[in-house]
C-alpha cells in the first residue's frame, strides 16, 4: 500500500521546469511531497557542492500536499538543505529527482545534476530515483515519463529494496503508447567526444563552447541502458556509491 | 624506463596552487609536461562540466619541458578541452590531477573536482593519478605527497596495467619520514552530515554557509582508505567508472 506516503522533490533543471511540475504529478499521487530545487538550471552539475557562496532559500509554492522551495545551488545542495537543515524532523520515504529534459542514460550518469542529487539522497539510507527523458526541449512531453515514473515509483514504495537504492531511469522520447515497457540495465560502455565552437568576442577575445556528442563503445548490448531506449523501452539501471574498483586491487601490488 | 614521457596535469584549485606546482615537480622528473587547470578554485565541483557559459583560455607559464594553460572552467572542462581540442595531436602517457589541498579519500572521491579530473581522464583510456594531501592549508607541506606520488606515478609509467586506471592517492598529512607506506584500500564507508550555518546580510535577508563533517561508517576497517591514513599510510584506492550496481539487479524484478 503506498497512500500516504512523504516524498521529497529535487531536480537539476531548476524548479520552474515543465519537468519538475511532471514530478509533482507523478509524486502526489503517493502522498504528501516536499520539495527544495535549484532556482536556476544546474545541468551538468554532477555531485558538485556550494562551497565558496552563500545558499538562500526561499519558498516558491505552497498549496494542500505541496510545499516547493528553491535554492540558489546545486541539486545536492538541495538534498543537503533538506535532509540536514529544512526537513530534518520528517520521515521521507522516497526522493524523485527530475524529471529531467535529457537522457541520463550511459555516463551521463556521472556528469548529470539530476543524478548528482539522487546519489546524494543515497547517502541518507533513503531510496532514491532519478528521472529521465531522452528529450531536451523546453516544452518536452512527459506523458511517457509520467505514466512509466508512477510504476516504478509505485514499486519502489511497496516493496522494501535493499538499501543503499538509487535508480537511474530513463524514458525514450517516443509516444506513450509505442512504449514497450521497462527493461534492468546496465550503464552503457562509451564516451562523449567534445566540440569546441570557437568564437570572438566585440572585443577581439576568444571564447569557446563546449559540444558533444556520445560515442557508444557498445550499441549491440542489448544488457545496456542505450540499448534498452534505442528499441523503446524505460531503462532502469541501479546505482552504486562505492566506485572502488575492486577488479584491479591485485594488479596494484607493483605500487608497493 | 620512465623517461621522456609526456604528462597532463590539471587539479581543482587552480594553477596558482601550491599544491599545483607540487605536481609540475612531480611529473617533470618524467619528462615533459603539459598542462590545462582552472583559472578560479573548483573545490566540489565533482565531474560537472561548463554548458551554459564560454570557456577562456589562457597560456600562464611556458619554459623548457613545462607548458600551463588555464582555463575558466571546471577541470572536468580542463580534461576535455587538452583531449578534445588543445592537446589533440600530443600522445600523452599519463594525467596527474592535484596535488589537491584536502583530504578525497571515502566518499569525497564523488565530491572532488581533483577526482572528476581523474574520472573524465580515464574515459580517453589514459592512466589518470588523482593526488590529494589531507591538509586544506593554503601554504601546506607537500614534502610527503611529492615523494611517495613519485613513487606512485613512476611504477604506473613502468607497469602496462589493465585499463581504465584511475587512482585515488590520498597522503597523511604527517612529517614525510613518518609516512610508514603505500597501501592499496577500498573505499570507506561513510557520509557527510552538514550544518547550515545562517547568517543575516545587510539588507536584512537570511542566507547558509555549507559545512559539515564526515562521518565514517567503519572506523575499524583496516582495509578501508581512511584507516590507512589515519595509521600513516598513503592509500590508494583503485577507481572504477561503471555506476551499475550489478548485485541489485537481480532485486529489481519487482518494477516490471
Amino acid at each position: 500500500m503506498s497512500s500516504k506516503k512523504l516524498i521529497f522533490l529535487t531536480n537539476d533543471d531548476s524548479y520552474r521546469s515543465k519537468g519538475f511540475a511532471a514530478a509533482i504529478e507523478v509524486a502526489r499521487q503517493f502522498g504528501r511531497v516536499i520539495a527544495i530545487a535549484p532556482e536556476t538550471p544546474q545541468s551538468g552539475m554532477s555531485q558538485a557542492i556550494t562551497i565558496h557562496n552563500p545558499l538562500r532559500l526561499n519558498k516558491v509554492r505552497e498549496e494542500e500536499g505541496v510545499l516547493v522551495y528553491s535554492l540558489n545551488g546545486t541539486p545536492v545542495d538541495c538534498v543537503k538543505m533538506a535532509f540536514d537543515h529544512l526537513f530534518v524532523d520528517e520521515k521521507i520515504d522516497l526522493v524523485i529527482s527530475g524529471i529531467n529534459h535529457g537522457s541520463n542514460a550511459a555516463v551521463n550518469v556521472l556528469y548529470s545534476g539530476t543524478m548528482g542529487a539522487a546519489i546524494e539522497a543515497a547517502f541518507y539510507n533513503i531510496p532514491s530515483i532519478g528521472l529521465s527523458l531522452t528529450d531536451h526541449d523546453l516544452d518536452a512531453n512527459f506523458e511517457g515519463a509520467v505514466k512509466y515514473g508512477s510504476q516504478i515509483v509505485k514499486a519502489v514504495l511497496d516493496n522494501d529494496l535493499p538499501r543503499p537504492l538509487c535508480l537511474n531511469v530513463n524514458v525514450p522520447d517516443i509516444p506513450c503508447n509505442e512504449i514497450k515497457g521497462i527493461r534492468i540495465a546496465r550503464q552503457t560502455r562509451g564516451y562523449w567526444r567534445e566540440e569546441f565552437f570557437k568564437r570572438t568576442d566585440p572585443h577581439g577575445k576568444d571564447y569557446f563552447w563546449l559540444t558533444g556528442a556520445f560515442s557508444n563503445a557498445e550499441p549491440e548490448a542489448e544488457e545496456s541502458d542505450e540499448w534498452a531506449l534505442a528499441n523503446g523501452y524505460v531503462a532502469v539501471v541501479p546505482v552504486q556509491v562505492d566506485l572502488t574498483a575492486y577488479n584491479q586491487m591485485e594488479h596494484l601490488k607493483v605500487l608497493l
